[in-house]
């Protein structure tokens, strides 16, 4: 699996008074901790920034902070195509696109953007008029659209992660099996394309999160996912997600776990 | 889920010692200590006597003894028939017998005592001589004629549930692997029959080994595993299972993980 740090974020208060007043230590420190974690991109979303201007000033403020101290190629998270290209275009190694969605002008957009920087894009079947389908089915069928534009733009399929969507099982009790359902059928329908989620969303309003947290990274896993937006610092998520992809046959001679038992990373 | 607590079982010390020394209050606490933590079952194993009679005369002490605190069902945990009969005989409500498997006398002898009590059986598809199928297809083509025998002594497909096997991953990191497969195909193949698992095996040879069986609970219950023998005492196993039937869509408005969190049963 590969995980996407999730902790730059200036929906975080400390992360956008950090952004806000430039505190170039208090991010590299973020960035490293999530690295040394086991981090395989980082997430950078500033959608704080009220105007595309200041959000492209941010990204061309932190991107290059962040290189400064991590190898990590960066995940950048912006609904702005503006900010997202002035971000692309100080990105060391291949970078990742979080996200494009149904909509006609975010696939104009963002697509042209992944196929000239090379960059991965994470796809989120949805649209802004039509909002999320309540139903697999209505997902799959935008991911198709989106699959085809991708092709289309030069963006090949491998390099797009689809997210099947989850919301908070507290609304409604079937949306992790919902979120698993249409795990399958992505994967089912594009074989060569790769599956992503934030988790989180779906323990939102219930207590012990964390326990849900960890139980739907496991099933998630299970079907197959392929990726993850997640705290790479969360030692007990991190050990479970270990755990797993070593009893899925991920991991020869259990080498892995092991490894990460010695480095004192697995709490029980 | 079905939970079938394992801790009354001679091959730990303790309840070695207080079957010998006929020590009914250890025993019942036990008892009421795994049917307070959740237990649907309650898994009892004498294996350690040397003869026959002697098993069943342990039984004919222990099945009142626990019967005399709780009334959770009981399953009745032998290889040796004679034992299982004399234990049946005194058990109230609809027991379970821990198991049957493909040799010929097993099957002949298991077979008729649970069709003649209307018991449940955990059926294991391997043989004295074949011993364990390494491979899912050899599983089932054992789960195959056990399902057969069972229909032919009148044992409806609905008591049985298969046990896939599950060896450590310390010796074969695709034995996990191999028990989801064989979960999946005794699934397709028999959809009425139950499934069951003993899932600590798993981890067996391993450090933290916690949070593999946890992991291995939700990936198992992901495929649709019914039931597994497990310590109903353990607290962070519990609360993963509890959310992972949560996820499932099996619990309707989340109400029975809110209650286990008022309860203070969902530890973090």
């Amino acid at each position: 699996m590969e995980i996407i740090g999730e902790k730059i974020n200036t929906s975080r208060k400390e992360v956008a008074a950090a952004v806000q007043g430039r505190d170039a230590a208090f991010i590299q420190e973020l960035a490293r901790k999530q690295a040394e974690a086991g981090a395989d991109y980082l997430d950078v979303n500033s959608g704080l920034a009220l105007y595309p201007e200041e959000e492209a000033e941010d990204f061309s403020w932190l991107v290059p902070t962040i290189q400064e101290v991590v190898e990590t190629p960066l995940c950048i998270d912006s609904t702005r195509p503006q900010a997202i290209a002035a971000a692309l275009e100080l990105c060391r190694g291949q970078s990742m696109i979080n996200s494009v969605n149904g909509d006609p002008e975010s696939l104009a957009s963002i697509l042209p953007l992944a196929a000239r920087h090379g960059s991965k894009v994470i796809a989120i079947p949805a649209s802004r008029e039509g909002g999320i389908p309540a139903t697999s089915e209505g997902r799959v069928a935008i991911a198709r659209t989106i699959a085809a534009e991708a092709q289309r733009h030069g963006v090949a399929l491998g390099s797009v992660y689809f997210d099947p969507l989850v919301l908070s099982i507290s609304t409604n009790h079937d949306n992790g099996l919902l979120f698993l359902q249409t795990l399958t059928a992505l994967k089912q329908e594009f074989p060569e394309a790769r599956t992503v989620s934030g988790l989180s969303n779906v323990s939102f309003g219930l207590p012990r999160r964390g326990v849900l947290n960890r139980s739907f990274l496991a099933l998630a896993l299970g079907r197959g996912m392929d990726a993850a937006i997640l705290d790479p610092t969360d030692r007990k998520l991190m050990a479970l997600a270990r755990a797993t992809a070593t009893l899925l046959g991920e991991d020869a001679h259990c080498a892995g776990y092991l490894r990460a038992f010695r480095e004192g990373r697995l709490d029980p």
